[in-house]
């Protein structure tokens, strides 16, 4: 056999694939969209064991964990008391270890092993037969200071985690984090609360905007200008980004009295129709897209998720447990409409677009290629994300993305995770890039430099997303500086 | 050249692939979804010839035959009448030879040298040279005992057979079967004449049902019970599957007052429209789920043909002959709010979600990861589907399962197929899983165990299905007893 | 590494696929849709330089040139002005160098230096470093009487090059270039101001159809009679083929009432409806269709691209500057009821079927092979166009047409370009085609025969096309007569 399991070359199957890894797998890493609490990092402290921490558990504000392995041990018929539930923690691990048994070239299981070797040093197969022993390792291994939150990422060689916050967040946290030295910890934008007008909640949302940013709200544009505000607020935190969860989109126009009327619905409960709640989503994603752009911020879009499909399982156990999957609804007619009505508006800032369903890929590419000229790769097709995090979405997102745009561009990776363990995922897809670079030079398609391949990889895993977010932290490693030759 | 046509490793591009095929390519055949027919196979008996078993040709019924092999020798120009009409058999043998000619990688042209080859034993290319002697040796064989219906099913190594019924059906060819010691046959439940009031002849046959179950049938419940009934009746007969197809799908709540209006309507051949159709099909589907479950049934849909889009060819030649393809509708949001109304009425079969069109695959993936839970894969993307019954097909169904689920439950082939020479589909389907199974393992991204990778492909050949299933055949081969290493 | 840039093996990476290469690569192009001006080819002369032939500039009618590289440039951040502005040529050139440094694995990137080597024998890459050189060198050669448009095309050992005309055109360029002894220069009748009636200037396109058709159009039956006339003008200039570019479809129904009156409204510059120009474009289609049959055409129908996205930019620059993309919308049901309209008239041409979204694909190849049978191949899909015009669009395509229907009758590459040094795509073409049949034949999956295998590839690069469109030049190759073997 070529390779052993998680084997140092594994996941390469070229040459100059392994060479070029050699030239980025230990690069820093700018992990700038992900789910930790920022409050937890700056709590720092341990994790209980390793079922806390890769599985997760209950708390009085509902559960927290790992929907990935949520889902697969479900698939497994593993009853929900051994995933989320009361069961002992021992036991719930036996069921994960044996859910992994089934779950070849899952990510989650390659994701497993690998956060087993590069963070516990442990070279077992996790199965039934392994699990008793790897609990208590693991737990052991857990319960000491190098394994606290913070050491973990330390460890881990990140350089920069940005958050995602609700525009109401008070950053306390990140503030806090300023004084730590190893890594910065920066907030992004999320404002899908001001966004989703038709979601419970909204009005009292809209209450607590007004007292955060110290303003009455009785119009459209003064909802846009309290949101303006607290961008200026995360700014002055260190914010560069935004992120928007857009589950479903329809371009729609609308007059400001027409807003007005659809915001002063929405605060009072009254109905507000899909129509109009296009016309608002519409409205609300270009005046926030102008902010971003005065401000120079990136505006990320995550399209065609679709949430809490179990309706029997929210209801007990809320959102963010598994229960969500992906549309194929038609996208590319209302992002063109979109992006030209923020062009023609001169409020375009640097996008990066997200779809869950892989089918969106080329529409959106051949999309945003309308609307490039502003700034170097000022739309981009967002990585593989969520379900799409595994090797064939990753070499699809890859590939389309260089045989529609420019790769040496793109800003890489992100965990989307909220996991402390999670960053071997940026060794997976390193692993991934060079070795799907390594084909293209292996099959004579790209240069044979090996100092402009080890650029390029080196680009793509860090050097383009620290450039990128003009994030301020000093650099570790000198930008195309290749320490070997291929 | 590495391998010659379907030479001893044809398929099998690295050593381990070869190895895991060793494992499990001469495990039985257990073929959990197909469209021969009992009587022909209760009749036992001979083809006429090699035209007989491969083009087919027209009964008093209709045409029946291979509209796979019609459509490629139609897209090569040939008249119908070398095709399915009158025209000699050694004339239409030579125009589906000079067809093969054309037919690089298609699979129709690699079964078809599969079966001369492990049926016949001939491994002489087809092509318009060898098409006269070829025509005249398959014809000598076929005409032996060797080659009765019964033996070419006994000679593939198939332990069971699931053939595909209409609920009025009175299984009076599986009760003969019944004394078959080779193999089994069992019957599927295809209601599709129940859930389709749209189409013509839904009333005559209501009326057979009404006969059938010997029970009036006047209101939605009355016909859900006479469905019941032959689950019931089925079920005796060893039935666990029942099997749909669904063209199209549109989620539509109904009160039991407008199903009933609707049967009534449908029944009396008044005009139903669209809106009812989905009315009456999506309750119809959700209390069959209901008696699935309570009979702990397999519910397989088949989501996304389309059929009969040549009118003219239709209206000559009937169903089934060439003139079907796939939609390209949106699919996930409404099998969501099917699979939620079922689990919110706690009756979830277990599931095999097919769509003809490889793009529904990621979205049915992701929506179906919601909704498991109740038993060990409970829901599944089925196999790559008759147009996907290729390479490519059958590892994107494969690659998306692993990725998205648990591969090592994945209860593996069918054929689906009308033919009695079909079964080295399997060994087609058997060489590309151990192929791919075993570039992931070179890779380094599972296990590089030879046991417990021979366990894998061994359960996804045969063991799960037969599990799965829970037929009462005795094995031929123990699980995961693998004769040699890796 | 196994292959440098661009070297002798590139693209290719099995033996059988480099044999097959050699057996296919030198053979002569039949280009047979592409957007090359008749009029240049007829003036002959020389490019300006390299910026010129590349990038393009601007004349009195508007933009020319390759928005293939000024989409990359924008991409890259480069000022409009320094891609079709004024700005200095040689500043253009150090842009356009410094994108092609981005853009690895983009075929337009191997597409520049493939040109380079072919057509100026120039093996250095084109970065900021070798700018300045590679801009002499090339204009250098581009002066000589050897670069003029019609040695471009001779020494690309081009036999057929299809242009695209309107229906309006008097070809009188065609006549002049019948004298051209190197290569044949013919028409093809693209009817896109016949069929889009909802598009400003329709009423003007059809006074001047008036003159030159030489008869009045007062109703739906006299534009399609002065269409005919077109296409019996084109047939005797040696068209074969017509071009439709339809960049949304859904089957409508019409009377002749209905449709005298929509045409009516359009030429009054009435208001139409959605609904009635998809009524006119589905008549006229259909009516264009009987006329092509009758003729013996061939009807390419290029599906789902959508134009002219970027208002600002639209309105600054016109139509095919970079600011097209491509549909997601349903396409199978409405193709079906058009073929099966046709069908049923007896009025199927032979047909090309192209769309720009991939995920197309299966639908299209699904639908299609229910209406084979007047002709051999009768329809096709289309090549990977545009967009698609990748390593993967190819090897897509290609392996969709194979495993779906017969790859032996498929008729090929075209530019689809309005570049004059665009015919090293073919050669691009030609390596993936028989880099991918190479692997189908080492897999074992097809036959062995280097001889079989060898015509296989000279058929789909040259010799099909040849056949299929009954072009009278005189063959430079013998059909299936490969020089070594494998």
């Amino acid at each position: 056999m070529t390779n052993v399991f998680l084997g140092d070359s594994f996941l390469l199957t070229n040459d100059t694939g392994r060479a070029l890894f050699a030239q980025c797998g230990d690069l820093p890493i700018i992990d700038y969209h992900c789910h930790l609490s920022p409050a937890q990092i700056a709590a720092d402290g341990n994790f209980a064991n390793i079922v806390d921490v890769w599985l997760g558990g209950r708390t009085e504000g509902g559960f927290y964990g790992d929907h990935y392995k949520w889902r697969l041990m479900r698939a497994n018929g593993v009853p929900e008391d051994l995933i989320t539930g009361d069961a002992p923690d021992e036991a719930k691990f036996a069921a994960f270890a044996a859910t992994m048994e089934k779950a070849a070239e899952n990510p989650v299981h390659l994701w497993t092993h690998l956060e087993l070797r590069r963070i516990f040093g442990i070279t077992d197969e996790l199965t039934p037969a392994t699990a008793k022993s790897i609990f208590a390792r693991t737990n052991e291994m857990l319960a000491t200071p190098e394994f606290s939150r913070r050491n973990l990422i330390r460890r881990a060689n990140v350089e920069v985690v940005c958050t995602t916050d609700d525009p109401l967040d008070d950053l306390r946290w990140h503030k806090v984090l300023a004084s730590e030295k190893s890594f910065q910890v920066v907030p992004a934008f999320r404002p899908d609360k001001a966004v989703n007008i038709e979601r419970p909640g909204f009005a009292e949302w809209l209450n607590q905007l007004e007292q955060v940013a110290g303003t009455g709200i009785t119009s459209f544009s003064d909802i846009v200008s309290a949101l303006a505000s607290r961008v200026d607020f995360f700014h002055d935190a260190g914010g560069r980004l935004s992120d928007h969860g857009i589950d479903s989109f329809t371009f729609a126009d609308a007059t400001p009295a027409q807003l007005d009327a659809i915001l002063a619905a929405g605060r009072a409960g009254q109905p507000v129709t899909p129509g109009q709640v296009m016309q608002y989503r519409t409205a609300m994603l270009l005046e926030l897209a102008r902010i971003y752009a005065d401000h120079g911020w990136t505006m990320q879009l995550h399209f065609h998720a679709t949430r809490n499909l179990n309706s029997a399982l929210f209801q007990s156990m809320g959102t963010d447990v598994g229960l969500d999957a992906m549309t194929d609804e038609s996208l590319a007619g209302s992002l063109a409409q979109f992006l030209d009505a923020a062009a023609k508006a001169g409020a375009l800032p640097r996008m990066i677009i997200y779809s869950l369903n892989p089918n969106d890929w080329m529409p959106i590419s051949a999309v945003i290629g309308c609307f490039q000229g502003a700034m170097q790769q000022g739309l981009t097709l967002g990585n593989a994300w969520w379900f799409n995090d595994t090797r064939s979405g990753i070499r699809l997102q890859l590939t389309t993305l260089a045989e529609q745009s420019l790769i040496g561009n793109f800003v890489g990776m992100t965990t989307d995770s909220r996991s402390f363990l999670s960053y071997p995922r940026h060794e997976y897809f390193r692993r991934i890039l060079c070795d799907l670079i390594g084909e293209w030079a292996e099959r004579g398609e790209i240069t044979d430099d090996p100092g402009r391949l080890a650029e390029l990889v080196r680009n793509i895993a860090y050097f383009n997303a620290k450039e990128l977010f003009a994030l301020t932290s000093q650099p570790k490693a000198e930008k195309g500086e290749a320490s070997q030759q291929i």
